[in-house]
C-alpha cells in the first residue's frame, strides 16, 4: 500500500492478531497497520463508502451471470477520478476471495487478467497489482468530468428502478440478477450529479404514468 | 509465475534450502520449483540468456548516470515481442536488490513506477508486476470482454426510451438534450449483447404497461 501511496487499511474479522510479527513484515510501512480500522462485519466496514469496487482473477464468461462480469483493472484504474466520494477497494479471503453476498453489494467488479492455467492469485499480489494500476492513473491526471453521484443518490436510484419492475410485473426469478446488471452498468457509466437528477425526472414521470393507469 | 504463464526459474545461489514450506508457499505452482535451474553464479546463470532485463523500483533521476537509467516496466512489455532469443528477467536480492556490477552486465533495466515516500518493493510483488505486465502485452488479444452491441441495436434501444418520453409527456424543449445524455451513459457503460436484451425486455414491458393504462 504504501509503495503505491495508499493509507486507509480496513480489515474485517481478522484471521490473526496484528502483532509484532505483522508489524515487521509491514517494514516501514507499520504506520498502515498502525492505523488500520477494525470491523467485525462487512456490513460495519462499507458504512462509511461511497462506491464500492469488488476485486477478483476469475470472473465469468457468461453473459447471463451479471454478478461476477467484470471490468479489467486496467480500464478500471482510467476512470477512477471520475468516482465522486470514498472508494473501497475490495479483497476477499485468501482461501475462498469474496463471497457472491459481498460481491452483489458493490458497485463494481474489477477483474485481474490471469492465465486460465492458474487464475488464483495470492491477496497479497492482487492488492499489488490493482494498488500498482491506480497509482499510474493517479499520478497522470486525465481530465475530470463533472461531479458524480453519491451514495445516497445511487441507492435512491436503484429504489426507483426497483419500483418500476414491481409496477411492470417484472418476473421474480429474474430480478435479483437484473438488479445487479442494472447496478453494473451504472457502476460502469458513473452518472454525474445533473445526470442523476435527469434520470430520476425520468423515472418519476414513468412511476406515476404506470400508477395511474 | 505460473498466474502469468510464466515456467522457466533460475536462482543463484538460493539462501535457503527448496523444503517442505517452499512447496507449500507454492500451492499450485510446484512445478515450477521442481524444474527450477539453481546455479552457484550471476555469470553461469546468464550463459544461456539472449537478453538480459534488470529490474529495479529504484532508478536515477540523472541524465548522466547510464546505469540506472531506466526504461518503465509499462512501455518494455509494449516491445517485449520485438526481442529475440531467450530473454532473462532479472530480480536482486530481498534486501540489497542487484548489485551495480549485476545490472552492468544487463541490456536493460526495467523500473517499476513506485512511490517516492517508499519506493522499495518487495521482491515477490516486483516480480508480480513485471510478470503482469508481460502477461498483459502477450496475451491482451485474448482479454477481450463479452460482445457489445453494434449501432443497430443501439439505435433501436434509443428509439424505446424515445417512444417511452414521448409516453410520459417529456417537455418537449429538454427532450434534445435528454437523448443526448442517455446516449453519453450508455457510451460509457458500453452494454454487452446480453445485456442489451435484458434492458430491452424491460423498456418494452414499461411500454406496454404505459399504453394500457
Amino acid at each position: 500500500m504504501m509503495n503505491f501511496d495508499f493509507s486507509n487499511l480496513y480489515l474485517v474479522k481478522p484471521s490473526c492478531e496484528l502483532d509484532k510479527e505483522c508489524y515487521s513484515r509491514a517494514m516501514h510501512a507499520s504506520s498502515i497497520v498502525e492505523n488500520a480500522k477494525i470491523f467485525d462485519s462487512f456490513e460495519k466496514m462499507i458504512e462509511d463508502l461511497d462506491f464500492l469496487v469488488a476485486t477478483s482473477s476469475v470472473a465469468t464468461k457468461s453473459e447471463k451471470k451479471h454478478l461476477r462480469k467484470a471490468v479489467l483493472v486496467e480500464d478500471f484504474s482510467k476512470k477512477i477520478l471520475e468516482i465522486e466520494g470514498k472508494i473501497g477497494l475490495i479483497f476477499g479471503r485468501e482461501d475462498f476471495g469474496l463471497y457472491n453476498s459481498e460481491i452483489e453489494k458493490c458497485d463494481l467488479l474489477v477483474k485481474i487478467p490471469t492465465s486460465e492455467k492458474y487464475p488464483s492469485l495470492n491477496l497479497s499480489h492482487a492488492a499489488c497489482i490493482v494498488l500498482y494500476n491506480l497509482y499510474l492513473s493517479l499520478k497522470t491526471p486525465s481530465l475530470k468530468t463533472g461531479r458524480k453521484i453519491n451514495r445516497l443518490e445511487k441507492e435512491k436510484l436503484f429504489e426507483f428502478l426497483s419500483s418500476i419492475l414491481d409496477e411492470i410485473d417484472y418476473p421474480d426469478h429474474k430480478r435479483k440478477n437484473t438488479m445487479i446488471m442494472l447496478r453494473r452498468i451504472l457502476g460502469r457509466a458513473m452518472p454525474s450529479k445533473w445526470e442523476y437528477h435527469t434520470l430520476m425526472g425520468i423515472l418519476s414521470k414513468t412511476m406515476e404514468k404506470l400508477k395511474n393507469k
